[in-house]
């Protein structure tokens, strides 16, 4: 046997990358194409593949062969590489098939359930189905933190963002509690006294279309290398080689789907900015979801709410929907960036979003390591909205914590990478100002090839190669730093 | 081990089902919606599955179980279903894997060389690979008659069209030969003093869309199972549960889209109606090529060009293009059945298009069977266009012998599946003529269940009971019997 204990890995992932590539087109494709009745045929092609990809990945010999791989001589990129195997590997024998199994029928289940109680407001309904889910995420994240040497909520956390620790969250998150609410009152006070137009609709499905495509196109998207496309929840899929977008449209107004497009068309830009030579390995893949909300807000909030970004988003506006007094350059930005605290985290602006991140993470945190229960949930919620965003949700779970089916679908130490990528983006921008003084004007000119030189070569060709926080070293010159989101939010907000 | 061999066989062939399922849905994806960059990628997901999907259907232990299961009671359909699937383990293991991967290579690298070489005119350039292409087919012709005990031709034929031999082509054929050239004639005499409007364009694309679906509508075509997309290639492809048609669009001209569109229904409504409670095993699926194509052209032209079905059709056509004379229902309908002997098979009509498969059928069989060579196909070809349609395609390769990319991709004796299906769609409506005396009414009242009922009880629910020739005589009384699709023709285009 000539090829070594490392050729052999990176084949089998090889396998892997091809055989994830066709779960990722057929979980495209039920979302944006599939006609109701194909859903249990595909659920169930898909769930045999899972288990056939999982079967693959747990493999009894990976043990043996990672072991000989840690002998061999490897270069730093292979070394690296190598890391993300064996995260992987872990990841995937961590979990005793049975316990990965009955999560995912409770958490199915109490999803399913979700959608109705949601609507009827029912807790009590909800609750048990959720305490089950929980019980079973608190017996996933044990076996986790044991494999790992990782706390318990660590090691959930550690899945979405790698290297993360909740001591530097509660770092950064407590920086931002200190000025946040502060901040939010001071920026309502000055948008008070700021009146804005309101766009007049109907706008057409397929003028929003061609608009945001052609948004897409000044952002530098390879329509040769991926599409878009509508489906009930926008999400970013398909693999690198071929981006899969989706959008949603509203005909009574454009703003959801332009801003949602250009967010998502971050998410797409990354994963086609990911490098060609190590593709199929897994350190070619994006390193994290908070690194990946980090390049949608890079281009959702840094660039495409700019107000000199807005100065180039203008005239396709008008030619796709003709203009009108709102589309004036200064209300759209005014639009873009009005800022009112509400109840619900996916309709929440720049401003008050980490807010609905911070009461999250406060409560799944201490939820995990048993600190509370799940019947503690609601007066916790109930008192942190009034803190944080001076709202009253008492009843009300329906728009408290009911909206999101997050901890319900089991998906617990993911909401931190929201607001810890919205950091990561303010931090990106300052330093690309540090060493680009002019990049203001340049973006004014349209030149916006800048912005995205820096972030291929910083963030999209660095693939997984270092963990989180050394990649954000690497890129900024710095460790995460709340800062640098405070200054842009008091920029932009509070022109100060 | 409390199940059974056959339980045992059964839950492999509900794997291989669902792996399939995610290869068919990646490669209508492909042709419907890939962008050119991701070609490489999917391409080489899909042989990996391709790969593993045969090592599943390769498993040394499935001799075993195939054994044990001969000798466990079953009923009848299980039965029938046992010896599908002894056909699919035959037909995976009969060729030695290093043939399969050479005459894969060798027909892709004949297939992409033929797109130019055909543009050029280049016979002298495209031989060499297609002798090479053929050799394999004879060595896989080969293999499989060793496994099958068949002739070498009807080892192929038998992949295609199970059951069916080419004594019994040669039979139908022979017919067929005897009278088409001569009714070809009387029909080109008669039309040539029937004058047709042609329809004044252009039909925007989204028009000729909607109604494509409106037709698929009235055909009964299940939109909640099923949608209808645009690829340079029509076909209908996903699984029957969801199924994948396309179609492409002329914006100068619309029957050639409208009536692809109901050919491919006829395709898909074969698979929408397939039995659900057997799905995922060999017995639940389609019997073969020819009877496929008997439900393409049982909807293209038993149905579809029918002069009373042409009335169902005009209200859709003016609704969505607008009416003009051109649009008159005995013209629509002569527009439907123009017949022209022309070099193209693809392009050909009802009428002459067998004599383009009897050509090739009359062709691949002896150079199969090695009393040709390659070398021979241009003068055999002349010949042979000159006898059955009068044509002269000396030296003209592009409109002759290498139209047709099937030979040069390795697919021999699939041909003759196009001719039988359209002797058997003339058969099944023979038969419902005789049940059913009041059928042309019933057709011209718009009570098109009748036919589909039919349709659905004899054909589609039977799915691969039965092999071909018995499903024929069950369905429709007696065996394959050309005097029907005679007796059609001169009813439709002699009115005798
Ligand atoms: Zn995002
Ligand atoms: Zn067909």
């Amino acid at each position: 046997m000539s090829h070594t204990a490392y050729d052999e890995l990176c084949r089998r992932q090889l396998r892997l990358h091809r055989l994830n590539h066709l779960q990722s087109i057929a979980g495209w494709d039920q979302s944006a194409n599939m006609p109701s009745k194909g859903n249990e045929a595909r659920s169930e092609a898909m769930a045999e593949m899972g288990g056939l990809i999982h079967q693959l990945a747990t493999d009894p010999q990976l043990k043996d062969l990672l072991a000989r791989a840690e002998q061999e001589q490897l270069d730093e990129v292979q070394g690296a590489n190598l890391r993300e195997i064996q995260r992987s590997w872990r990841a995937a024998n961590a979990l005793p098939q049975a316990l990965v199994e009955a999560k995912s029928l409770a958490a199915s289940r109490c999803e399913h359930a979700w959608r109705e109680q949601r609507q009827r407001n029912d807790w009590a309904g909800h609750v048990d189905g959720l305490r089950e889910v929980v019980r079973l995420a608190r017996e996933e994240a044990r076996h986790l933190a044991e494999a790992s040497g990782l706390s318990l909520y660590d090691a959930l956390l550690d899945q979405y963002e790698p290297g993360m620790r909740s001591t530097e969250v509660d770092r950064v998150f407590g920086d931002l509690r200190q000025w946040l609410p502060g901040l939010i009152q001071a920026v309502g006070a000055k948008q008070a006294k700021e009146p804005t137009l309101e766009p007049q609709g109907p706008f057409p499905k397929s003028a929003q279309r061609a608009l945001g495509e052609d948004a897409m196109r000044l952002l530098g998207f390879d329509f040769e290398a991926g599409r878009l496309d509508e489906s009930a929840h926008p999400f970013c899929g398909g693999v690198p080689e071929d981006v899969r977008m989706t959008t949603r449209y509203r005909v009574d107004s454009f703003l959801p789907s332009l801003m949602g497009t250009i967010h998502e068309t971050g998410h797409g830009s990354y994963e086609q900015g990911l490098r060609r030579d190590w593709l199929g390995q897994p350190i070619a893949q994006a390193r994290s979801m908070g690194l990946h909300e980090s390049q949608s807000l890079s281009f959702e909030m840094q660039l495409g709410s700019h107000p000199a970004f807005v100065e180039l988003l203008r005239p396709l506006i008008v030619k796709h929907l003709g203009d009108q007094p709102a589309f004036e350059s200064a209300n759209l930005h005014r639009l873009m960036t009005r800022v009112q605290p509400g109840t619900i985290r996916v309709d929440a602006d720049e401003v008050t979003y980490p807010a609905h991140v911070i009461l999250r993470y406060e409560i799944e945190r201490p939820l995990i390591e048993g600190q509370i229960e799940v019947d503690d949930i609601p007066a916790l919620w109930d008192a942190k909205m009034m803190e944080l965003l001076g709202l009253d949700t008492r009843g009300n779970y329906k728009d408290g914590c009911m909206q999101d089916v997050h901890w319900g679908s089991g998906l617990i130490g993911y909401f931190p990478c929201y607001t810890l990528g919205a950091m990561y983006a303010a931090q990106w921008f300052a330093a690309m100002r540090r060493e680009m003084p002019d990049l203001d004007q340049r973006i004014a000119r349209g030149e916006l090839g800048a912005v995205f030189d820096w972030l291929r070569e910083r963030i999209w060709t660095q693939g997984s190669r270092w963990e989180t926080p050394e990649l954000v070293q690497r890129a900024s010159g710095e460790t995460l730093n709340p800062a640098h989101f405070r200054a842009h939010l008091q920029s932009r907000y509070l022109g100060a």
